[in-house]
């Protein structure tokens, strides 16, 4: 395994008062942050993770207005995202060559008391997934236990934000575990699709691809968005909409995507096993592996 | 402000590998954690924080015992306690005396990859809390979106551990300020009082105190345990059952009650003003800030 590079961002918001620098390279290896900041005290803050294939950015862009975003519902000053984007550049070049790299950005609210935000890029080397691309994962379906709506009636709850409160995103992986299977798909109390805990959901019936609206509490999906265009310029049809658990049963294709894993087939459902729609899932990973926007 | 202190638990768990020390002092105000530790990236892992009342304990029996079912539910191993013990008792004596200490200790998933979970005791001085449990607080109501249920459907959403996934518990409290207010009472999705954000609930009408039966997806209350406990000691009535919102409304005496703070009577309801039991608070805070159990 290739050793990560770590580069913390100083200038890193509004408001935050100026740094000498406007970013600083670290010892990865070395404890970095204060027991008391409140990432680890209460997973306070945001993060992503962006994909870089053979040195390229993989909608880096889309990952930097979602990491925005993030801060707004956290009531998080708002990222200096030119800064970021520098640090995060910085910290790909200053990591070994390698045909997949990850950059994970992330924004704390600081140590307690202070209100002195603080944030840093961290690029690793690893996994490429083409087993996973290849072969499809096995996904339960389990209950988010929030109706689709409750970003609408309760934004205190903050679903919508990829904040550091992910204990239930690795927990559920957990449950997933417990009844052989790789990945879930969160179905909300009231009975609609949402997303994964690190994946956004497409399904295919016929021509027509669709994934659940995002005013639903679920993240935008930055690889689902660039599938989407990439499956426009093929003429297929796709829908932003609600999406019905029983709708993935009777699926002609069904994928979750994420940022470095791309589009992994759905081939077994709840214990049911799902075609695996060969010809459009290699297609869109040549195209998603190979994506800037 | 006092310098608070830091002791790492090195013999902290179930099946970690045997470590020269058992726990030893550490710098608080150095960086000492990886930003890979799940606790930064995930706020995967749990805590407790105790009072110590002139260097005496607060109940420490009842947050080591929750700590330990916060460690069950999250699937980590199962923290040896009378380690942690030695260790919170060595960081309380380490400080030097004030009439109120805190320790907050945690144990997290560790750096991802390495399965090796990592913990520490943070002890701190400072604010004491008494103007609250004189004056009270003024409380709004907010929606928690999940069903009262929702801890024996669905597990996996880890209600009822102490978890360090608490950006939603951060994030009401500056909602609850938007409009006004100082802290929050949860109403489940289905219409049940549960719990505050770092707190449990007890109401009165006439001769009997109610608090929210903990099989509703929420924390087993140690101070609102300690509190139920003084209460019969009086000859009053307690019980653990469903409550209603409307049953705050009408209630003799709203309290919010937690470790430190105590019990802090309840003011001001959604903007309405609740009546303060007088006699009741300042006895039952008495009680409180000289128990042991």
């Amino acid at each position: 395994m290739s050793t990560p590079t770590l580069f913390f961002v100083d200038d890193l918001a509004e408001g935050v008062p100026a740094t000498p620098t406007r970013f600083h390279q670290a010892d990865p290896a070395a404890g970095q942050i204060n027991v008391m900041d409140l990432s680890v005290t209460r997973g306070d803050g945001i993060f992503e993770t962006a994909g870089f294939q053979h040195g390229h950015p993989m909608a880096l862009e889309a990952h930097l207005r979602r990491f925005a975003n993030s801060a707004r519902i956290l009531d998080l000053p708002a990222p200096r995202l030119e800064v970021w984007r520098d640090a995060i550049l910085a910290a790909v070049a200053a990591h070994e060559p390698e045909p997949m790299l990850s950059a994970k950005f992330i924004m704390t609210r600081g140590v307690e008391g202070t209100g002195l935000p603080i944030g840093w890029v961290y690029v690793f080397g690893g996994d490429e997934h083409a087993v996973e691309r290849r072969d499809g994962i096995a996904v339960v379906t389990l209950d988010r236990g929030y109706r689709h709506d409750v970003a609408k009636t309760s934004p205190w709850l903050l679903q919508g934000a990829k904040t550091l409160s992910y204990a239930v995103n690795k927990s559920v992986l957990r449950e997933a575990a417990r009844r052989g299977a790789d990945d879930v798909i969160f179905i909300s109390s009231d009975g609609f699709v949402l997303e994964g805990p690190t994946s956004s959901v497409i399904v295919r019936h016929g021509d027509t691809f669709a994934t659940p609206a995002t005013d639903q509490g679920i993240l935008a999906g930055t690889t689902q968005a660039s599938a989407f265009a990439w499956l426009e310029q093929q003429g297929h049809t796709t829908e932003y909409r609600e999406v019905r658990p029983e709708e993935l049963v009777d699926a002609d294709g069904l994928w979750l995507l994420s940022s470095t894993r791309c589009a992994a087939p759905v081939r077994e459902l709840d214990g049911r096993q799902m075609p695996i729609d060969r010809e459009t899932t290699d297609a869109m990973n040549a195209a998603l592996l190979t994506r800037t926007a």
